[in-house]
């Protein structure tokens, strides 16, 4: 196994960690913190040869992930044909400043996960699935928005990817320098790095009256 | 062209925005400046047909970007073959809350770049780049670590993408709703996001008398 966790995902060929095992954990609970604390990942598929790898909005129910975009996206056109992708988090942590280049590095966690992307197609799925994932972002948001129309939901299209083939891996704590360069006159550690968010900002067409909600402080990322 | 600023990259078939074009870019000043202001990049690649994405750090100089890792690494490994990949940053800077969700997105800076990466095999060429990188970083740092070794360089793969197929795509900006739901009662504007660094901790087995260097007040990130 070459991890301390259970492997609620067993490792295959594509998800195993062959270097730095000890960073490996295919444990459900390690991949759903990740992913439930993540709001961007990148997705990688192929077009004829070329891969290509598109940064976009997700969120996770259960043993699925879920994206989004336009019907008219090249992405969203491509994965109709049920492609092998790769589904990829990543979350900085740190910057760790080792003595040396070689030992510096950085803190993140990340998941990758493969497998065939689904499309949903169905009205129905598709509103619950949008619900989901304005219930992620801002909690207690969607019931005050105006309904998807029939027209918006033909617009939109929602990809499921099933949490099958997955990997996390996660590095923290301090640098891991040579031995004998930790008696070198070199400042070592982590300058931590986060996600933070701002005072929102009105849209300036805002119709007057209308206040800052305060589900906007239930936002959580990172 | 579909976009107003020069294109110093010009598009193809592959880096042409064909949706939302007004968010493409294909000038060097926008293409340079989101590379500049991020740390991880998302490397496609594709090993038998399955596509692989993989996050690490980068960095640029000139017309080209670099990342690097184990030379026992899968990906890197992989690119000795010279394969087709893309590159891919994104920055995100805030939750954009429309009236509905479907016009809800997420503002960003993000940059694609597709070509066959090369990989760098001269210990001095692969020295230099390091050196770039962690001036990159922390400028300053690099004259004050321990210069690596023939075996840590070797140890070492570094990879060179030039910059020639490259696309950047920028949201900005309040929603743009329908023009009837403006005189909703909902709130909608932008929750700005951004990465922050936190204050160095340092290594737990740092030699007694080694303080924080002045040169970490110089990270730039974002």
């Amino acid at each position: 196994m070459g991890t301390t966790t259970e492997a609620d995902y067993p490792p295959t060929q594509r998800s195993r960690v062959k270097r730095l095992h000890d960073r490996a954990r295919y444990d459900r609970e390690t991949v759903h913190a990740i992913l439930d604390a993540g709001l961007l990942c990148h997705v990688g598929y192929v077009i004829d040869g070329q891969p290509y790898v598109t940064p976009t909005a997700y969120w996770r129910e259960g043993e699925q992930v879920y994206w989004h975009g336009s019907s008219a996206s090249r992405m969203l056109r491509h994965l109709k044909g049920r492609p092998r992708v790769c589904f990829t988090v990543a979350l900085m942590d740190g910057l760790v400043l080792a003595r040396s280049g070689f030992h510096s590095s950085v803190n993140y966690r990340s998941v990758m996960a493969f497998g065939e992307a689904e499309v949903i197609e169905e009205a129905d799925a598709k509103r619950a699935a949008l619900e989901a994932m304005m219930e992620r972002i801002v909690p207690g948001r969607w019931p005050t928005l105006k309904p998807p129309t029939l027209q918006e939901l033909k617009a939109t299209t929602v990809v499921s990817l099933a949490l099958e083939e997955v990997v996390a891996k996660v590095r923290s704590g301090p640098p891991k320098d040579e031995p004998e360069d930790y008696a070198l006159d070199v400042w070592a550690g982590v300058v931590p790095t986060s996600i933070v968010l701002g005072r929102p900002a009105s849209d300036p067409d805002l119709k007057p009256g209308v206040v800052v909600p305060e589900n906007l402080s239930r936002i959580r990322i990172g």
